[in-house]
C-alpha cells in the first residue's frame, strides 16, 4: 500500500461526522502507528447545509456519493449510510469492484448482503471491514477472528443492543412505563427519534447474531427462519414481578451449534439477578463465547453512540493501513460452508406466563389441566386477586418444555371468555 | 512469506506439549485459514524421556535449543521454558538475529526484556509475539494494540493472576485457611508445585502490569519503584470480616496515567461484593480498560491452564502466517518513550486496618489518636473482644489518606507492647 491515503466519508449523520472530526484530530497518531499519511478527500451527505456536530469542509462535499469515484482516486471508503440495500448497496459493490477498501458500521447490509459483498472483496483483493456493526466499541469481531482464532466456538450469545437494555433497565429503576421510557431515551438520543422500530423488534440484535454466527461457526450467514421477538410487549408489570422473583429481563441475542445444526435467536428472557448477563445495565453491551480450549471468554462495553462506533471505525481503518488484505470473514468466502437449521420447534426453556383472568371458579383449574394435559409441568405458581375488578392475576413458571408444545398449549387461550388477555410468554435463560 | 513454515518449540512443560498436540491436530485448520502449511521440525526440552500428556516424536528432539538453528530453517520458534533470563533470553535474541519470528507466552522475560527485544525484531524485520503473556486465553493485547488502537486509554486493571484469585475464592467458600487452601491449588495444578511465590507475592500480575502499560500508554516498559503486595498475609479472619462488610478481597493490578505521570501496582484491594470485579471468582482472570472515545471496556476469561494460553499462542500464529511485519508493542521502539512515574506516596486509599491488642483500658484510644494526629478519619470500627484470651480484634475502616501517612501513623504500632501484631491494612478499591 502506498503511503498517501485518500479517504472519503458517506453519510454524515451522528457516526458519519463524528468519524469526520476524529480522523481529522488523529491523522498524526495514525501516522505515528501505521507510517500511512491519510487526508479526507470526499464526503457526501443527504443535505449539505443540515446543522452538525462537527463543520465540514464543503470544498469536498458531494451531493451524489457516486460521482467521487470518477473524481477522485479513493483508496478507503467509509459507508455510514446505514441501509440495508439501495444507494448502501450500490456505494459498496461499486467501490469494491473499483479495488476500493471498505469500512461500514452498517450491520442491516452486512447480515443481508454480507456473503456477496465478502465475495467481492475476495475478487478484488481488497478489504471490507465491519467491526463497528455488532456491539459499538467492542472490538468483537476481531477478537473472533483474530484473538479467538483455531478455537472451535460452539456459543455465543449476548445483550447486542444497547436501546432495549436502556429501557428495560431504566424501566426498572424508574417504575415508569415501556412508552414514557421510550420517550426518554428518543431524547437522549439511544433510540432513532423517528422509527425505533428495528431496535425494539429485535431485528437490530438480530443482524448482529447473524454475524456473530457466520464468524464464530466459519459458517456462510444464515438465512434460516428464526425466533425473533422484541421487548415490545414487556409490561412494566412483568419487570416487577421478575424482580420479586429475583429475576431479570434481558433482550438476548444467543446463536449456537445444536448437534451439527445452526439455531439463532433474539428473545427478551428471565435471568437470574445475581448472574454476571444479570447485571449488564444501561447502553452497555455484553458478549459471552464459548469454546474449545479457551473455555468461556466475554466482551463488555459500550454498544452503541458516535464514540464507541467511531472507535471500530478506526480499528478498522488502522488494521487496513498496517496489514495485507484479509478475508472479511475470517475465511474465504469458498471455504465457508452453509449449515443446517435446527428446527425452532425443540427449542426447550421454562417459562414464565402471565394470565389475566375473570376472578372466576375454575379459571385456574382450566389453566393448570390445560398445562398438564401437555406435560407441561409447574415449577411455582402465584395467584393475585384483584377484587375490585374482578379479576385475577396468575403468574406461572414452568419446568422446561419445547416452542412447539408450549404453543399448541397455549391457543386455546386465545378465544377463552375468562382469559381476558392471551398469557404474556417470557423465556427463562436456561 | 513462503507457503510451508518449519516451527520449532522450545519448552515441553504443560504449556508446550499442549500446544505440540494442537498444532498436530489444527494443521489442516490452519491453512484453510491462512493457506500456509506448517511443520514441526524441532523440539526441545531438559527431559526427552520424562512422562508427557502427550507422545512427541523423538527424531526432531534436540537437547540443546541452540542446535536447532544450525540443523534446521526455522521461520517461527515458540519458546515455552519461561525464565526471565538465561536461556530464554539467549534463546529468543538468537532467533530474532536470525530473522526467525518468536512468539512465546514469558511474561517475565516480556516484562524485563521486552524493549529490547522489540527493537531487535524491528531490526530484523521479525515478528515477536506474546499475546499469552497476559491473562492466558484473553485476547488483551491484540484487543489494544489493535480493537482499541487510537483510543487513549487512560487506565487499565483487573485480576491479573488466577492462581490467587483462585485461593481468595477458595478460602471464603470453603472457610479453610491460606495453607490448607494452597496446598489444593497446588493439587489441581493451579500454583506451582514447588515454588508457587511468583504468583502469591504478586509478581507475575505485576511483570503483566508492566506489559498492558506499555501497550496502554505507548510508552516504554516501566522500571519504576512501585507498591507490590501479594496475598501471603491475607488471613482467612479477614475474608469474614470483609464479607461481613459487604466487601470481598481480590489480588488487583492497576495501572494509570495521573497528570501525566504513570502509577503502576498489585496489591490485595477490598472491592464490593455487588461490583462486576468483586464476581470475577476462580480462576478467572478479567481487565476493564477506560478510555476516549470507547468508555469503559472489558475482557473476562480463563487466565489460565495450557488450554487458553495455547489459544493465545495460536493467535499469534495466524497473526504472522496471515499478516506483515507488526510492531510487538504497536508502535515502533523508537516512537515510544519513557514516561515519569507517579509519587507513590501520594497514592490514596480508604484503608482496612485489624489490630490485635491486649484488653486493656485505653489502648482503643491509642489507637484513635494516632490516627487522629495524621488526620486519617475512622469511618467505621468494629471492637470484638476475645475475653478468655485477654485479647480484643480492632477492625477499622478509615476515609481515604495517602501512602506515606498511612505508613507514618502506623509506624509507632511496631513497638507498642500492647499491639499484639502489626496491624493487617488493606485497602479499598475507590
Amino acid at each position: 500500500m502506498k503511503n498517501n491515503i485518500n479517504i472519503a466519508i458517506v453519510g454524515l449523520g451522528q457516526v458519519g461526522i463524528y468519524l469526520y472530526n476524529e480522523l481529522n484530530i488523529k491523522k498524526k497518531d495514525i501516522e505515528k502507528k501505521t507510517g500511512k499519511k491519510i487526508k479526507i478527500v470526499a464526503i457526501s451527505a443527504k443535505n449539505k447545509d443540515k446543522k452538525r456536530k462537527f463543520s465540514i469542509s464543503k470544498k469536498i462535499f458531494y451531493k451524489n456519493p457516486l460521482q467521487i469515484f470518477k473524481k477522485e482516486k479513493i483508496d478507503i471508503l467509509f459507508e455510514c449510510i446505514g441501509l440495508s440495500d439501495g444507494i448502501s448497496k450500490i456505494l459498496v459493490e461499486t467501490a469494491l469492484n473499483n479495488k476500493i477498501n471498505v469500512i461500514t458500521p452498517n450491520k442491516a447490509l452486512i447480515a443481508k448482503h454480507g456473503d456477496n459483498l465478502s465475495k467481492l472483496a475476495e475478487k478484488n483483493k481488497v478489504n471490507l471491514e465491519f467491526e463497528a456493526s455488532v456491539a459499538g466499541g467492542i472490538p468483537i469481531l476481531r477478537t473472533i477472528k483474530e484473538g479467538l482464532a483455531t478455537n472451535k466456538i460452539y456459543k455465543v450469545y449476548g445483550i447486542l443492543n444497547g436501546t432495549t437494555n436502556y429501557i428495560l433497565s431504566e424501566m426498572e429503576i424508574t417504575n415508569e412505563t415501556f412508552n414514557k421510557v421510550l420517550l426518554k431515551a428518543q431524547k437522549l438520543g439511544y433510540a432513532e427519534p423517528g422509527n425505533p422500530k428495528l431496535d425494539l423488534n429485535g431485528f437490530d440484535a438480530f443482524a448482529k447474531i447473524r454475524i456473530l454466527s457466520a464468524l464464530s461457526f466459519n459458517t456462510r450467514i444464515s438465512k434460516n427462519k428464526c425466533i425473533m421477538e422484541g421487548i415490545e410487549n414487556i409490561e412494566l408489570e412483568d419487570i416487577k414481578i421478575a424482580n420479586q422473583l429475583g429475576l431479570r429481563i434481558k433482550l438476548l441475542g444467543i446463536s449456537e451449534i445444536i448437534k451439527n445444526k445452526l439455531f439463532e435467536t433474539v428473545h427478551p428472557c428471565l435471568v437470574n439477578k445475581n448472574t454476571y448477563i444479570g447485571n449488564v445495565n444501561g447502553v452497555m453491551n455484553a458478549v459471552i463465547m464459548e469454546g474449545k480450549p479457551i473455555g468461556e471468554c466475554l466482551l463488555q462495553g459500550e454498544g452503541a453512540g458516535p464514540g464507541p462506533t467511531s472507535s471500530s471505525l478506526l480499528s478498522d481503518l488502522l488494521s487496513i493501513l498496517k496489514g495485507n488484505i484479509k478475508y472479511p470473514f475470517g475465511m474465504s468466502y469458498y471455504k465457508r460452508k452453509s449449515v443446517k437449521a435446527f428446527n425452532n420447534n425443540n427449542y426447550k426453556n421454562s417459562l414464565y406466563l402471565r394470565f389475566e383472568v375473570k376472578d372466576r371458579q375454575g379459571v385456574l383449574s382450566l389453566i393448570t389441566n390445560r398445562l398438564a394435559k401437555y406435560k407441561i409441568s409447574v415449577k411455582r405458581i402465584i395467584q393475585t386477586p384483584d377484587k375490585k375488578n374482578k379479576k385475577a392475576r396468575i403468574v406461572i413458571i414452568t419446568h422446561k418444555t419445547t416452542e412447539i408444545n408450549s404453543k399448541n398449549c397455549l391457543s386455546i387461550f386465545k378465544k377463552n371468555k375468562n382469559i381476558l388477555k392471551f398469557p404474556t410468554l417470557i423465556r427463562l435463560y436456561n
